[in-house]
């Protein structure tokens, strides 16, 4: 809740598979760019979570964003993550 | 193709639906990190494609990669996109 000891405050979760793990989308994407003419390429495709909490400051915000990716966004045994905090 | 005159660089494209364009994954992992009890958020949920291309320096890597952004990787109609170049 936002109260007067809270700000809403922006930040990002960035989630990618562990180097080693077959990225089948990034894969067919490298291909469809092979096909346009790009010429070799490698691709990793990830997500990113724009997020919008309310907390304190952007130690708090940065905990919060923390546990929600390691507790919904990631996949912690095919993904790793970044936390980033405006 | 990699010559004297070219290097491998890396970079990342990434893509985010417009402001004002629904965003109903966002909406559906902002519910769930509400069940989870972790308090209003607001989310919305975009790519990143990381990308490593053989051109002469970061620039033509830019380049590259936003031509790359407009021919296959973004939606003009419904997402913007941003890129970085390491």
């Amino acid at each position: 809740m936002t109260d007067a000891t809270t700000r809403r405050i922006s930040g990002r979760v960035t989630v990618r598979l562990r180097p080693g793990v077959l990225d089948v989308q990034g894969q067919a994407v490298a291909g469809a760019l092979g096909d346009l003419g790009f010429g070799p390429t490698r691709v990793r495709v990830g997500k990113v979570f724009e997020i919008e909490v309310d907390a304190a400051d952007a130690d708090a915000a940065r905990v919060r964003l923390t546990e929600m990716a390691t507790r919904l966004l990631a996949n912690p045994v095919m993904e790793d993550f970044e936390v980033e905090v405006d």
